[in-house]
C-alpha cells in the first residue's frame, strides 16, 4: 500500500532527489533530510519531498529510508539511521562503492534491516535541481551482501527498485568496487583531466567554443560532475582506481611513444585494439545481464 | 544550376560519403573514387554516388572535387587532382589537419583552384555504410589560407558548404592544427586509451556489460573511430598533439598523487577546476562564433 509506506530520503541531490521525485509521483509520502538546509527548502519548493525532518526523526518516522550521500559519510549515517529506526523499517544506500560501507555496518544489531544498493544511473549534474523523473528506468541496480539482509527487507528493497523501473543484480562488494573502478571511476578521472588540460593549455577559450564538436562534448561530459561526490568515491575506492589509473597512464605512454616515433602502423594497432570496445558497447545496447 | 555542376568525391568513407549523399539528394550528379574498389561498389549500391571513375577521369570530369581521405595522403591526391582538372574546376579537401596539406600544394600552378576545408562533423563510424544525411547540418567548417584561393573558387566552396548546411569560419592553418590537437585529437587518444585499458584490465567482459552505464559509454564512444583516419591525423599533427598529451599525462599524475595521499580536498580542487568546462560546453550550446 503506497499510502501506508512512508519513505525517507537522506541526501536530496541528484540520486536521492530523483528517487524521491519518482516515488512521490506514484503516491508515496516522502520525508527528506539533507545536511544542507537550502537543499531541503529547494526540495520542498520543487515538490520532491512532502516535508523535511531531522535525521533521527526521519529514521523514526519512515518505513523505508534511502541514504544517498557521498560514500565516505554513508556508513556513519546508515548506522545512525539504524540506531533510531524501528525493527520493521528498511534502510537502503545508493553508494557508488560498496566494500567499506558494507564492512562498517556488518556488526550492527539491525544489519538485517539494511540493503546495500548501487543504482547504475546518473547524470553529470548535482543538487536537488538536478533531480529528474525516470532517471532509473530501465537501468540496473547492484545489491551486495544480500545474504546479510533479512528476507523481507531484501524483498521490500527489490520492490522499491522495481517501482523505480530498475532490475536488481547481486554482486560481491569487493568485486563491485573493482569493476566500478574500471568502467566508471576511471572514466571520470579521464574526463576531469581532459577538462583541466583543455582549459589550461588552450588559453583562447573562444577557439574551444568554435572548434569543439560533439566528439569533445561527449568525451568531456563527465567533467561537469560533482567534486564532493567524486572525491569521496575516488578516496574510498583508491586501491582499485589507482591500479586502473596506472594502467591507463602506461597505455597513454604507449600512444605517446608511437606518436613521437611517427609509427603509423603501431598507432593503427593501438586503435584497432581500442575498437574492440565496440563489442562491449553493442552488448550494452542489448542489455545483456549475468547474475553473479 | 545543380544539374550543370558535376561533383567528384574522392574517398567514399564517412565524410566523403555523407557529402555525396546530401548533394546527391538535392540533385547533383556525383562521381566517386576510392582506392578501395569495394567502397565504390558499396557507394553505388547505397545510391551515394552516380558512378565510379578512376581518379584522373574524375578530376577531368567534375566541376567541384572533394578530397576526403586520410590526411597523410591528402596533399599528394590534391596535387594529382589539380594536375588533371580544368582551370575552371575547384578542389576542396576535408582533412582534420591543415598545415602540411596547405604547404604541400602551395607552389602548384593551380593553387588558386584549391580551398582548404575542415568540416567539424563526424561520428565514430567509418566506410560508405557510415555515410548519413545531414551529418554537416548546423555545424561549422573551417577554411584555411582563403587568401590563396581564387575569389570564385572560394565562393563556390562556401556555396557548397552552405548546401551542406555549414557555416564557414576562416583560420590560419597552424592555429587550426594547434587548437584541434586540444579539442579533438586529444579526446580521441583519451578515448582509445580508455577503451584498451578497460578491455585489458577488466578480463571479465560480462561485468563490463553489466556495470557500464551511460557515463562510460559517452566517454569511450570515440574509441570506436577508424584506425586509418586517426593514425594519419596523430602523425600529421604530432607536435601539437604530443604537447597536449604530455600535459594530459601530467594532470593525470596530479590526480594519481592526490588519490594515493587520499587527499580529498586536493581532489575536490582538481574536480572543481575541471567543472569550469561547463562554461565552454554552455558556449557550444549557444553556438558562439568568432571570425579570426
Amino acid at each position: 500500500m503506497k499510502e501506508n509506506r512512508v519513505i525517507g530520503v537522506v541526501g536530496l541531490g541528484l540520486i536521492g532527489g530523483s528517487i524521491a521525485k519518482d516515488l512521490h509521483k506514484v503516491g508515496y509520502d516522502i520525508l527528506g533530510f539533507d545536511s544542507n538546509p537550502i537543499h531541503i527548502k529547494k526540495a520542498i519548493g520543487l515538490d520532491i519531498i512532502s516535508r523535511g525532518l531531522e535525521l533521527e526523526e526521519l529514521a523514526k518516522s519512515a518505513d523505508v529510508i534511502f541514504v544517498a550521500i557521498p560514500v565516505r559519510e554513508t556508513g556513519d549515517v546508515i548506522r545512525e539511521v539504524m540506531d533510531s529506526m524501528s525493527w520493521n523499517s528498511v534502510v537502503i544506500d545508493t553508494g557508488s562503492t560498496k566494500k567499506n560501507i558494507c564492512q562498517s555496518v556488518r556488526s550492527h544489531t539491525k544489519r538485517g534491516r539494511f540493503v546495500a544498493g548501487h543504482p547504475l544511473a546518473g547524470t553529470e549534474y548535482s543538487g536537488p535541481q538536478a533531480a529528474i523523473f525516470d532517471l532509473f528506468k530501465g537501468k540496473k541496480n547492484i545489491i551486495c551482501e544480500e545474504h546479510l539482509s533479512d528476507e523481507d527487507a531484501l524483498d521490500i528493497a527489490v520492490e522499491m527498485f522495481d517501482e523505480l523501473g530498475m532490475q536488481c543484480i547481486f554482486m560481491d562488494p569487493a568485486e563491485h568496487d573493482k569493476h566500478m573502478a574500471y568502467v566508471s571511476h576511471l572514466s571520470h578521472v579521464s574526463a576531469f583531466t581532459l577538462g583541466t588540460t583543455v582549459l589550461d593549455i588552450e588559453k583562447d577559450e573562444k577557439q574551444i567554443f568554435n572548434l569543439a564538436s560533439t566528439g569533445f562534448e561527449s568525451t568531456v561530459r563527465l567533467a561537469k560532475s560533482s567534486p564532493h561526490t567524486w572525491s569521496s568515491i575516488f578516496v574510498e575506492n583508491s586501491d582499485h582506481l589507482l591500479k586502473a589509473l596506472k594502467y591507463y597512464i602506461s597505455e597513454l605512454e604507449k600512444f605517446k611513444t608511437a606518436i613521437e616515433q611517427k609509427d603509423e602502423e603501431k598507432i593503427k594497432d593501438l586503435i584497432s585494439e581500442a575498437n574492440e570496445i565496440r563489442r562491449v558497447l553493442n552488448g550494452l545496447k542489448y542489455n545483456i545481464v549475468k547474475l553473479s
